[in-house]
């Protein structure tokens, strides 16, 4: 038996999410993955991910550990087999041994997240399941200064949305960077965790001052109100990807 | 009575093409638009389009032309009008008063299309519907060789597909250029015109080459013999679109 460490890409669109909902009946990353390895495996397989991607939301680099039982499939054999067996919105990038006490959640020294919003003067057919369409000009500048309020370890409180209680709060931000290519305006940050939808709400938040209703000076103030009602809309899932997870 | 010059972008992936196939019940592009013009105008309105895409090919500057007849909507009022009972797939994207002499085929000077190849190392499920997916490594460096054969007058029989008869298979590309980014190997070709499936037999020639199947001058060869059985085969229609046009 072994332990494995798989990285995943998928198109979220059609899913409601990473997370199996038992009994729902609605389709998720989760259960398709755990139906296909099944039906290479010849025995039930469970997944454990980095992160529980909600609906609508996609990843380049999600990453799930299973342990392999009775399947004695050589390592190498793993990313073809499964993508033989998936469906074409998702795919399996790569697959290693990993020794057992790897856990793809707790593990995870860091997770970086990309949000991408559409700033074209009309959305694009193309972007439409990626991004969030803002019709009115967003100054990048004001979001990039923005961001550098929320570097370092702070009580994310202000940039949690209900649902999902944690013990603490407190989250550290390594990396935040607001970048523009042409009409798209993208939003790269990496943390040591992050909170339940703390992506979304910060996206939203940013997204106001980079109109230019909010000053960037005030994503200080919402950190130190630690309250949700200080903060900006949750930007809606499509436009998040989680990019990459570190270990 | 106004001639309008439109410009549109659409996700080809769920219509049967540009062009309407009357009594087949079969959406495609110039269906979907002229009932919204109809449903905004009150009076039938027929569209003349730049290039028939076929079905599952995309545009980003597809251009059209139509009479307004007795609909009297501001011309700065159209693309927000259209963007409004438009589907998510077809965006508006520009609008001019141009005149009447303006025809979107026969005015136009050149056309801009991509073919974009999706050559990571699995499938990406962010480019199965704006790709074609080769797996084996793709060396752009000999693709960029060949296309230097396809520049300029020359009859291109050989990449023509049947089907779609015109008198004279003498066309000028202008320029013709691949550039990798990443997992993504792109054609960018502007020429005087394309005949019948020439960007997709063009993509799939050089395909061949960059597997290293053939050598880059085999291009002049394919040109010279005037016949499609020399060119390689039809590139997939989801990695083409149509970019711009100019007048």
């Amino acid at each position: 038996m072994r332990n494995i460490k798989l990285v995943l890409a998928y198109d979220g669109t059609a899913y409601c999410g990473f997370q199996v909902q038992r009994g729902s009946g609605l389709p998720t990353i989760q259960e398709t993955l755990e139906k296909c390895l099944a039906s290479l495996a010849h025995t039930e397989t469970q997944v454990t991910a980095a992160g529980r991607t909600d609906a609508g939301v996609h990843a380049r680099g999600q990453v799930v550990n299973f342990h392999t039982g009775t399947w004695n499939i050589p390592t190498e054999r793993i990313v073809p087999a499964l993508n033989s067996v998936l469906p074409p919105d998702i795919a399996a990038v790569s697959a290693q041994e990993v020794p057992f006490d790897f856990h793809a959640r707790y593990s995870a020294v860091s997770k970086t997240y990309s949000y991408t919003i559409d700033n074209g003067p009309v959305p694009s057919p193309f972007w439409r399941f990626y991004s969030y369409y803002v019709r009115h000009p967003l100054d990048e500048g004001r979001m990039k200064a923005a961001t550098a309020f929320l570097l370092g370890e702070h009580d994310f409180s202000s940039f949690q949305a209900a649902g999902r209680p944690v013990k603490s709060a407190v989250r550290t931000i390594y990396r935040a960077e607001v970048t523009r290519d042409g009409r798209l305006v993208r939003l790269e940050i990496e943390g040591n965790g992050f909170l339940y939808q703390m992506v979304r709400i910060i996206a939203g938040t940013l997204i106001r001052v980079g109109l230019g209703r909010w000053p960037p000076e005030r994503v200080g103030d919402i950190l130190a109100a630690r309250s949700r009602a200080a903060a900006g809309p949750t930007a809606p899932p499509q436009g998040l990807c989680l990019e990459y997870v570190k270990y």
